[in-house]
């Protein structure tokens, strides 16, 4: 089995670069004590790289890759090249049971074929879901899930990953029975498409599950707290969490126009600051970073390309949180409960 | 054909009622001269309510009909009832003639149903599409089209909502040669369905139509001011409208908690208020009211059911402007070409 202590972080992916990944490195570290570190990627730059944080030479390890994913690489030619890449022998730290999580800041795409190939998918699951934390009114951010890894999605999908959602819920909100919601176009049911409407029907029925659905959920309610799991097929989900980003940066502009159109009004945003500052870190999305692959054997976390350092540390923490709650056996168990229910 | 100076309102729709429908109005003939109304719904009842609004005396009608579409009514159900609500009646006058436009706040599904069957589709179009403008941080709003009717769609459907989004954005916001884009989950040609891959390359290589299609765009994008046309099956575009309504929403509650978190801070709000008042203006969808279904013999306007007395006004001065631009007849004639130019 995988050591639950040592993360294996892709020290190479990332618009980023390199020195923003060991910074979050470092930062997670002096967050989290007692983790250790698998740095894959090229030996000689990690090395050089590592002087400038002492709080890792007792914890991390250095792992040689001779090779990088580029980041608009296929995932075919990417999948070529696993055992060379810092990607590829990232996630092969997880399958060789030397780490317990692999983190990527780099190619979705490229990161979710490498991670298929190398862990396999569990049983009943034919590709994983990318799953991410949304910020919420409410006293938890919801998860959703799918967010891109599955263009299209029939009946069984979308409740498998209401099962795969309501065990990361559990796992990493602590919640007992999450409440579950599809999204759709309207509440009523005969809204939306039939597959949608065939999940809704299937999770009525599964009663048996650790999981409350409440039926369907509209784009204008993500964000109010009403519901702990978003399902959604791949394409929608990623259309609706880039909108919701997009949204909340559109208005963060319009808004740093108006505290700037006046003397009078931008007198008014300075003595505001502490408060308006609050609200920029909860809407920062480097304080939400790390997506991750659900319904492989094994963990992958999938951090922004464009993450900066707090955002590494931040997707490096969710996923030691994943690794100590046991993440992807607790979503096996709750998979295989789910397959002998409803077959 | 139809008068051009005669709106028909559906007086009785929306959640509001009739007050608000009224209002509005009243509102709309106050900021456009020459705007003549026919009021459809109960005739006491308005009759009753004109009495606040001594401005419609010599420009409105009444139009006199029994009955009701309820909020949440089936389509089928209202379809049977198109000749005594007031929803099927406001339709009838478009198709008599006697109104350019009809314009309602009810129930989305059975206006849609309504409006197909009393005016009919144009040649070639299976399912009218529901259009909307987007706030932008460019210089125009962008138009979005479909927000809902067509769950589904083929490539040949996605084309031809960029053929009438682009007559839309030509008439409606005077751009010559609107750029137009897909929707998708990536910007890469190999990204999201087949659907969208086939439009993509069928409007490359539709070179003669007046519009410059610029490929795809993602969910992040839509405000940045890029694109003026933006098009996506209607879903995605249900799903991605109101994700973005909630997120705004989201964010200005986040917003006023973070103003009176603290003295200090609701004293600088204060200060700042007169700048803060113009953006929540730029953001109420009461400014922005007033989707379209393109693609049908006559114009229907569909008013937020939520709408307050300024979206009412809004939504109505958005479909005179339609009637004055003639906005049917040059979506007929760019389809046209667009049928001969691809068949």
């Amino acid at each position: 089995m995988s050591d639950s202590s040592w993360i294996a972080v892709d020290a190479m992916g990332g618009d980023e670069g390199l020195s923003v990944m060991l910074a979050g490195v470092a930062r997670a570290r002096r967050r989290f004590e007692g983790m250790k570190f698998l740095l894959v990627g090229d030996e000689a730059a990690i090395r050089d790289g590592l002087k400038n944080h002492p709080n890792l030479s007792s914890n991390a390890e250095i792992v040689h890759a001779p090779d990088i994913v580029g980041s608009s690489e296929t995932a075919g030619r990417a999948l070529r090249r696993a055992k060379t890449t810092s990607m590829g022998i990232a996630i092969d730290c997880v399958k060789q049971g030397r780490a317990g999580a692999a983190v990527s800041s780099g190619n979705t795409g490229a990161l979710m074929a490498m991670a298929k190939l190398a862990l396999r998918t569990m049983p009943g699951i034919d590709r994983p879901a990318l799953a991410a934390l949304l910020p919420s009114l409410g006293a938890n951010d919801a998860v959703m899930l799918d967010l891109g890894a599955n263009t299209e999605c029939d009946a069984r999908n979308l409740m498998q990953f209401a099962v795969m959602g309501a065990a990361y819920a559990r796992t990493m909100l602590d919640l007992e029975s999450p409440r579950v919601a599809l999204l759709n176009i309207g509440s009523e049911d005969q809204k939306g498409t039939e597959e949608i409407r065939d999940a809704a029907q299937g999770l009525r029925a599964a009663t048996h599950l650790p999981l409350r659905f409440t039926g369907f959920i509209e784009g204008n309610q993500l964000s109010r707290g009403d519901v702990d799991v978003i399902v959604c097929d791949g394409f929608s989900g990623n259309i609706a969490l880039k909108t919701a980003e997009g949204t909340a940066r559109f208005v963060a502009d319009l808004l740093k126009r108006a505290f700037t159109s006046s003397v009078r009004s931008k007198i008014g945003f300075l003595i505001s600051r502490p408060a308006t500052e609050l609200l920029r870190d909860h809407l920062d999305p480097n304080n939400h970073n790390g997506a991750v692959f659900l319904g492989l054997n094994g963990l992958v976390v999938k951090s922004h390309g464009g993450a900066n350092e707090l955002g590494v540390a931040t997707a490096i923490g969710a996923a030691a949180k994943m690794v100590q709650a046991d993440l992807a056996r607790r979503i096996a168990t709750d998979l295989g409960n789910f397959e002998k229910q409803t077959s």
